[in-house]
């Protein structure tokens, strides 16, 4: 069976990118792999774990003859790489990218490019705290969504590829809406995410022998917020600015019930609690419900 | 070697309380386990699972001949199970909580239970968000610390005794001031705690097509603070209601940092945002230096 594609171009190569090339390498998916990074390191790295045939530090460089383009950058570069890399795209060529807002691939990154290329937005739902190329694992994405956003429209059988690349990665996939997409994530992922950032944040505020001691007794529930709040900066950074009116809407929905639930708290009103607490349970079995456990806790769960 | 205990009594028996009388089964270190719980379900399971010598729906009458008695019930039964139990008790008996809030054994259990009892709460750091008598397994605290808040009259053979108790559960020991540990838990894993179930709680008021999405789109974030937020309602209640001051203060402080990302975000201050989660970052750090780690999350990061 002769590849899906014939020359692949990775365009940023942390955790996402080096472990969707991983799955190319894998299944010979491409029949060349080129990826296009900032930093020599980052290209090091690509040359190093065998999954770069050709690499480059200018993007133009790295398209040239691609059938399929693949953005993995944090969300603030789209605008100049989509400027750099318009001249140099083949006609027919699929661009898409792994980004965690999609509003902005419409706004920054398709005014720039030429009409006769293909703009497949996705979103491979997955993730871990780490980053960089070297980070990147070809089970990553097993098991979770991808959301794909077409424009309305889209080539059927450009989306249909790019569906099935997510799904030989093991991905079940979603079609949705860019704007619909951005609402769902605000809650699911960038509010979480901001949440932990603040919550980790405010612990420096203390004072230095509390410090410590928040670090040495962080098993109580504070260490899984420590984790999320390791994420990649730059990429959160961007995600927080592409998405800002989806993500203050739900903040000020959690703002307000933050403070319900202090007052609760303050008038020891415990009927009040009770009654929140029983809710959120249900929530839980719902998630539950919807497949969304890795293996790792539903092995927890089944000791 | 003889038990060393002759007869230890639990008062609850949910998933810190079976947990423990595991390790004392496997290690032989009481020679009679009598359990004493509400309900008739909880006794029934303990009798199955071989963990209980003899059972009652009576406080009183388990901690008869009990040389050590220890509370793993909600802290909101503490002041009646003190009435109940205290004219029942030997003297020189050992009256231990597992209790994640430890003023209150002072405020609520200490003042009803007679002067030749010694009393010296602990607070074993570990758990998991399941709750019940089958939920609890043997390994549930190795590698966890275990805060023992003596009073400063408590005497050292007592407080030894315990320590040495939660060393065979695989813990380590800390010895702390009660107000201290209120704080610093408060920070640590009430906080975490108490946000976890308000972002859930606040998924409830969404439209429903969306709440349904927000379940199956989970792993990117939200999915780990359903989990924290599926933790035992009565039991949460009770500890934000027995903690409240030190968790207002440190709820102030999270309310107050918030804002100002929520200001940074709505100003597109991309510095202020990357200043801060680069702050974030060395603090996961520091954590993972404390050796807070999972063995799960170890196991991950080393893929």
């Amino acid at each position: 069976m002769s590849p899906m594609f014939e020359h692949v171009a990775f365009i940023g190569f942390g955790l996402i990118g080096s472990s969707l090339a991983r799955i190319i390498r894998r299944d010979n998916i491409a029949a060349h792999i080129a990826v296009a990074a900032r930093s020599q390191e980052t290209l090091d790295a690509a040359v190093e774990l065998r999954l770069a045939d050709s690499v480059s530090l200018d993007p133009a460089e790295a398209v040239k003859n691609a059938d399929l383009v693949m953005i993995c950058t944090p969300l603030g570069a789209y605008a100049e790489i989509a400027k750099t890399i318009a001249p140099a795209l083949d006609q027919g060529c699929i661009v898409s990218d792994v980004g965690s807002v999609k509003r902005c691939v419409f706004s920054e990154l398709a005014p720039q490019l030429p009409d006769n290329v293909h703009i497949i937005p996705a979103h491979p739902v997955a993730g871990t705290e780490h980053s960089g190329p070297k980070a990147g694992f070809a089970e990553l994405f097993e098991g979770h969504w991808c959301i794909i956003t077409p424009g309305k429209d889209a080539e059927p059988t450009a989306v249909e590829k790019i569906s099935e690349l997510w799904r030989r990665a093991g991905m079940m996939i979603e079609i949705m809406d860019a704007d619909h997409h951005d609402r769902v994530l605000a809650m699911t992922s960038h509010l979480p995410h901001l949440i932990a950032y603040t919550i980790v944040d405010t612990t420096t505020g203390l004072e230095d022998y509390l410090k410590k001691e928040v670090a040495k007794f962080s098993a109580g529930g504070f260490r899984d917020f420590t984790r999320i709040a390791a994420s990649d900066p730059v990429m959160w950074r961007d995600i927080f600015l592409a998405n800002r009116d989806s993500i203050i809407e739900v903040l000020d929905r959690f703002g307000a019930d933050l403070e319900k639930m202090k007052n609760a708290i303050r008038d020891s009103d415990g009927n009040r609690l009770i009654e929140a607490f029983r809710r959120t349970r249900d929530i839980r079995r719902g998630v539950i419900k919807a497949h969304q456990e890795t293996p790792e806790e539903v092995k927890l769960a089944n000791r």
